[in-house]
């Protein structure tokens, strides 16, 4: 096992970190099996075709048209219509699971009693049994269950982490986290599952710890499908508390994150081109205005109080940092950074805000 | 009674929209007497002492110090430590009120039984029987009784309403405003009672109609002092949703609201120096990527489908409208925009949100 | 020879323009080889790859390391490190030269008298005299030589033209451009050759005429290396001015271009995620301030007294509407938008522009 | 003489700054006269009437509507059309002139006769030979002439000043500036002289030097009117370079300067509500791209490859800062940052840009 604090150094092992150093090879290369060839899945071949250490093998996916680019662009990768022709494969050592979330539990499933490691897609599973089994599973069978939590493979993310670990934000106080944009409705899943999924990875790797209740509200805009705008609230034990609000019929395109701690505040925006992380030192301590029906605080908006600091963050991208960190747990027995824990506790809470949707925004106990 | 629809040319009687023109003179000036000099109270008596058809009169304020400055800057407006002495001024007719949140009703309630016209800072007053009597006490003696809803008055919000009335933007389905900042701790009030109420004022002039559940979840940082964090839902009728969050705490400000309807989105960005006003002809047509874990839409979000356009909207002092308004409405005996039942309507919205906070997000039906 | 207006519907075939429908589909494939595979390179045999109409038959360049990553990718593709290879190659009918400036003149040139079509890197040559000769081979010859300005290929630039073309812009008054980045120093080419080329592209496009004299200023920071730092100011017969300036050395990516007319003015910023094109409809016609040192316009300034606009453009890569643009104009012998003529006129204002920055800002007449 | 470096600290006296300390008060208070009531007069009052030790005294402007604002906004102060009125007024210890540029020469030197300091707007004259006699007066009368370059008393510029001071800027290689808006066509002087003249006094004050020569272009697009569009290059002694650019018909307001040194690069931008000055640790260093027609460059732009930091900068009104500044001169008799001689140097950069202008760029030694 490997904790987080040690493994993150090994992360970087990336040709975006280090592009002048040559990666520790293992004995034998990681034969990779992709399941689902849609719109993640070409992320994930790529991506593992230039990972040291693994071996793209075969690609498995119900359309012969998507099968046939596969071949296109990659002639040396067998490709298949048969999920099971990827389990029988022995070439195949560690499958990653692309398809669509009500699928990750029989397909991930079927990886671990096949003996295979498993990279499954966000969210792991469907309910949080499923994900329970999953985790057990790759637990009896010691092999590798990782969650594929892109964001927490972020620089960004990552930079954040060692702020907050170096004590300098202080307490933190709140999470705030709005991820919304124009985007299509989904079928099986609903935008909590779909877009939610995101923070509170991002939250699980942050905080370190898991909220004890939860509230959600929420609205489907047509009848019978998924709900597509909602509002999670997250309470931790002390005062600390989490906010997200995700929204598939926005006009703009925000991924925008607000950290509270007692010493600094943390902005971060996914979108800025270069300074994705803000790191202000601002307070509260200039509160010498006129008291008023409004109190003076209007004076102070917008002011910033302290200097603030834009620190230097890798944007590498964070998919070659995870099939790289997924190949290395593999080849040296490590527990990932997102394993099936991480993935579980995300999925009881996504399970836990679903109940309190459903009753309007009461807390949910965790 | 003048119907908001109406009474909005009329709103636009200010030096800052029709430089030129001379404003309707009444027969007589309206005599003005400012409540409270604290962080408001300057701006009203600015603004009332540039209203046509108003005369500033007189102001009281428990501070020595903050009269004198009035002397200094108005040697021609009387100053009094006692606020009786406005009541008893024959010549003041009407009085606005710009004192903690605690005093609006004894204040506002005195400068009714005396007859005189009222103007009231926000929130109307501190619950919703306190604001019923002010309401109903304003009926029976016939006076103009209207809360200083101040972004009711911004060009902005006011070319929303109008892009809302005009159809272009369709059924609206939701309204999610964010407002916050690095603010200062109010003593009598919470954050929701200090920044939310802006909110739900625009959100009451842009829908029309009042939410039938709310539910809210917040926390207070500082033990025994009112909540500094605080989210939001309102539910209606039908499928349109609002959400505020309001925070004291947040390294930058932000005043965004997004308004989504069939037809077009609206952003709205009070902090934009010239386009406060973005509307999208954006649509979710284009869902013909492929199927995957995440669903095509990260292959369109942050590509509008359609042109943006940012709609001139008046830039002058929100203030000098409203004060011209509230002018008006008392010579004309008119019914103002944001009369007390508008402010009713809202000081009950934030009743039940307390409510619903203390129940950890349970909804609150209104 | 196709009229860039006629030709500019044809240029949209591209699939990220229309992904349902096919392209005409020319006789016989248009074998493409591709020599450079440094930079650019890359990205032409990614394009060509997918370009309807073309075939990508070889690669040529002196790195066995970079052949090989080609034939990692591509293994169908020939690479050598011989040119004279492709020259030699029956099946290639077209050359894309992707090398250094300094060697854009001999490869291209062997490359006509081989019988090939050619697409040059901008810029065509060093020299005006070089670039002259290259047009005078290729119209001898029949052949299609068309040089890579990237910028005229994309969506922004290309719905800018047409907004001109409309007639709604007006009359052109200016032209401002600043292309500034953190760079690296080049070695054969200075940063009037190596940035100002696209803005001078652009501007050939948009505006359709060559100016009369050039001024421009500049610096090199490095002795015995390039000018890193200049300024370029471009005077035509009427009162149109044009003024570019470029940076090696700045902390941040600039990349905006303003173009003012008589009746509207457009802001162009490539980095803008969606909004890239804004056009305003602002005017001066606010004068009605009172005098002063610094006149009225302060009280305007910031101000808008129009609405602003923002046209959808298609985010389509630029690229690839380039190469299918080239492959339509050698399977149609069509002349290209970006012919040899084109490339001609920028390089003599680039090689005027060297001229008057070593007469320290004294013009010189085109 | 009090030189700048000393007198920094005494300039951070004012209300902004230190609410809570009383400034040291001189024996007597400083009568102010103020010559002009247009677009900045009235600002001048303004803060006169709030500087510790000073007096608002008497205002003078031709049209009796703008002295009735200055009586009933502040009826202690007199008021008169003639100018000389204030020339006589022996409670008049200093003028402050903020009349159109013509009068600048009579009015100061007429002042200066009769034996008053003298505070006046930028530019300082029409031309440097009056520039020059106006110093000579108040050296020979050792009378304190201050010109208003309002900028250098802004607290983002003074933190830049000190950021250079410090030397972690490193040796300056650059500054780039553009101020461009929708302006209002001035009659008496063209944009260099309007808006430039900003620019020039920043540059004066953040470089410390003077250059060598300089070359303008630009043009006007009303025949028989001043030039509305203008590009500034100074050259100094080593290889530093200054490039200024300014536009009356712009339709955005850009008010961004790039100052980049050796070791750190800022971006000063007026319009950013709280980070107004940047601080990049950026460097070149990070060279290893492949080589290519474009180069590398590409693969950095946008990276920035140190952290970013923006220090924390008064926000208070910088015309504050400067009547205290006066006011402090004037009674400690000390030389003002932006004395005679500063406006002199200024002053002669416009003359020779003009001249440059009127070659078509030829630079002109200075």
């Amino acid at each position: 096992m490997v904790p987080p604090s040690e493994s993150i150094p090994a992360l970087t092992i990336s040709p975006f970190e280090r592009p002048g150093e040559a990666p520790p090879r293992p004995e034998r290369l990681v034969g990779i099996g992709v399941a689902g060839y849609g719109y993640w899945g070409p992320n994930l071949v790529r991506n593992f075709g230039m990972t040291p250490g693994a071996r793209m093998v075969a690609v498995s996916d119900l359309s012969p048209h998507r099968l046939a680019s596969v071949k296109a662009l990659y002639p040396a990768v067998k490709t298949t219509p048969v999920y099971a022709d990827m389990l029988a494969d022995p070439e195949i050592v560690a499958i990653a699971i692309a398809t669509p979330v009500s699928s990750h539990y029989p397909l991930a499933m079927q990886a671990l009693e096949a003996g295979k490691h498993v990279l499954v897609e966000k969210p792991l599973a469907l309910n949080g049994d499923e994900a329970a089994r999953l985790v057990a599973e790759a637990e009896r069978r010691d092999l590798v269950l990782m969650v594929d939590h892109t964001f927490v493979y972020h620089g960004s993310v990552r930079r954040i982490r060692e702020l907050i670990e170096s004590g300098q934000v202080g307490k933190l106080r709140y999470f705030d986290s709005t991820r919304v944009n124009l985007g299509l409705f989904q079928r099986d899943v609903d935008v909590l599952w779909d877009l939610a999924v995101h923070d509170l990875s991002i939250m699980d790797y942050l905080i370190g710890k898991s909220p004890v209740a939860v509230a959600a509200t929420g609205v489907a805009h047509v009848p019978g499908q998924p709900v597509n705008i909602a509002y999670l609230t997250c309470f931790f034990e002390d005062s600390l508390i989490a906010h997200i609000n995700v929204n598939w019929l926005a006009p703009v395109k925000i991924r925008r994150t607000l950290i509270g701690g007692d010493r600094q505040r943390i902005v971060y925006d996914a979108l800025e081109p270069s300074e994705k992380v803000k790191v202000y030192d601002s307070g509260i301590t200039l509160g010498d205005g006129p008291a008023g029906p409004d109190g003076p605080y209007d004076r102070l908006v917008g002011y910033r109080t302290g200097d603030m600091w834009a620190p230097k963050v890798s944007l590498g991208e964070a998919l070659s940092v995870e099939t790289q960190h997924f190949v290395d747990c593999v080849s040296q027995n490590a527990t990932p950074l997102t394993d099936g824990k991480v993935g579980l506790r995300v999925v009881r809470i996504l399970e836990a805000a679903t109940l309190s949707l459903k009753q309007g925004g009461c807390p949910v106990q965790l």
